[in-house]
């Protein structure tokens, strides 16, 4: 069974949501048909964009409280610098997959969000964490992140360091404190602060990133491979998305078997998410992106656009798209949200 | 009740245990009898040099199981970065308090380790994470640590920091995994999972770390007060600590009374811990402590020192030493351990 959605609404929706939680009368951008092209026949009407619209109140509520100001007055910086990149109109990707991952298991969305809303924003604060450092001038040196200059430029590097210190250990505190025991095995939440721990240690995001770093020759020259990309994308990547999709599911209840299925799905998107990056750094313009662009090309970096071509890397996304896909047959209907958001992950434009 | 510990013993035992692991033919160094002379009457022949060094090879074997090596090989790297600051001498302060204070619940020394080791443990990764962000060059810009150059010196910024944050989120993966769910109810792990999370937030560690910075004038000069002082090292310093003895305690199975009881000792040893750390710096040698001295003279950063000279500064340490051995009392003989270790601490060299 496959599930095609209405992708150009839920494209348009979804741009608009990304940014109205801060700017509601913002014109809408027109989509380059080009990115639709790969999903023109819709079988239902399931709308994506408001399916994440619908989510960010209690998401971008909960990030609120994450950052709530603290005594004495003059240490508000690390809370202003934290808030500063967790509100900086993120598309919360990653808690709106936890979310309908979720779903899929839970007896109502309800059910679903008591579960699983504060894991969602430990991705979410892990996510923004992975941002602000590898955009530090020692790594990436970025100044542009989602349209507006990065941390670091802002806050400078010692608080850019510090406040992605303050929302990594804040993650793991948030889904251990506000995970509801009565509603949830606490063995299962155990399991949670488990899986995010290894996505983001020298297994996960930052394994990845520092193959990132000797891949682009900051810590030493040497060729890359295709199978070097795709380990660091598994990992720099892939490991956040598929935790968050294995970890909505454990949280609602998902057996062994069905945990196993979602990853399958997660990993397959993860990667896929990779090379739609790497495509929309050739394709997009800086003003486009939100950050800067054609910034791999540059640095001379490996792409899957580099290894595979421009047509290659699109072919490439589309078949681990559908791999993705075929993982969630088993669970019909419920999983429209979720092949919903494969789809757009591959034709996002920023 | 007050008991003292034989603390001539104690020190040298222990100035060669915090060593011996990499060194042990290594010559004792004398130590300076103005530094005993708090302790002068021993009460007990407690030996407290003996006991941390009986806990070691645990810590230490488990410390090397965190970071051990990753596929593809060149990946070692960060784990290599990570071992080089887990590895480098340190005295496991943070472990050994969490252990005795699980001691003086637990039925046995083995009882105690078994449940606590994973927290004791994850409390060295984060103290250890904490030391290599705050030797940056954009916090503190310090070379050198615990005698050798520090961690962005040897790997380079990025994978200093990148190795931080590995040793962060393993930390939380630590304790989450490897604490016995059939001697520990889920729930009081799951309390030292969000207890550890709110020690380093913007409420912890980086609270601190960020007040410090504001106070030394690199994110502009201020006047700076005792309270100020306080509140820095409350965070900064008297966090870990705190929860390295409430978690210890938790985790053996203590009443929230008990555990209020060893936060309070805990909170005024930290503290006193910060007080001696800037006597050190203006009575020790760069060699003796093994990170430059006289470092906070050279800033010109506000210090106990500064604030109430060094005669008063000793008597500060003195009597929040004595205020937390208070705490303990209705612990009898159990709290052995941890009343040498508060003696340990403000008399110690380095």
């Amino acid at each position: 069974m496959r599930i095609s959605v209405s992708c150009f609404a839920a494209f348009v929706a979804l741009t608009a949501s990304s940014s109205m939680a801060f700017c509601p009368t913002q014109q809408y951008t027109s989509v380059p048909s080009a990115l639709l092209a790969s999903t023109a026949e819709p079988t239902t009407t399931f709308d994506l964009g408001e399916y994440i619209m619908s989510k960010q109140p209690a998401i971008n509520e909960m990030l609120e409280e994450t950052v709530k100001s603290i005594d004495p007055p003059n240490t508000d910086l690390v809370s202003e610098a934290m808030r500063y990149s967790l509100m900086a109109g993120g598309k919360r990707i990653r808690p709106v997959l936890c979310l309908a991952a979720a779903e899929m298991f839970a007896p109502s969305k309800e059910a679903a969000q008591e579960v699983a809303l504060p894991t969602a924003i430990a991705l979410e604060m892990i996510h923004t964490m992975s941002l602000i450092h590898d955009d530090l001038p020692s790594m990436d040196n970025d100044d542009l992140r989602r349209g507006k200059p990065t941390n670091h430029v802002v806050y400078g590097e010692n608080l850019a360091i510090l406040s992605g210190d303050a929302l990594l250990s804040t993650s793991f505190q948030w889904v251990a404190e506000k995970t509801p025991q009565d509603k949830v095995d606490p063995s299962k939440i155990l399991d949670v602060v488990t899986r995010l721990g290894k996505a983001v240690g020298a297994k996960g995001l930052v394994g990845g990133q520092v193959m990132d770093l000797l891949c682009e020759g900051k810590r030493g020259k040497r060729e890359v491979t295709t199978d070097d990309l795709r380990w660091i994308h598994t990992h720099k990547t892939a490991a956040l998305l598929l935790v968050a999709v294995s970890c909505g599911a454990i949280l609602a209840g998902a057996t062994d078997e069905e945990v196993e299925a979602c990853e399958k799905f997660a990993l397959d998107v993860g990667l896929a998410f990779q090379v739609a990056d790497d495509i929309l750094d050739v394709t997009q313009s800086t003003e486009e992106l939100g950050k800067t662009a054609a910034k791999d090309l540059d640095a001379d970096k490996t792409t899957y656009v580099k290894l595979l071509g421009l047509d290659g890397a699109r072919a490439e996304a589309q078949r681990l798209v559908t791999e993705a896909k075929e993982a969630l047959e088993p669970f019909g209907e419920r999983a429209t949200p979720l092949l919903a958001l494969a789809d757009y992950i591959v034709n996002r434009k920023n």
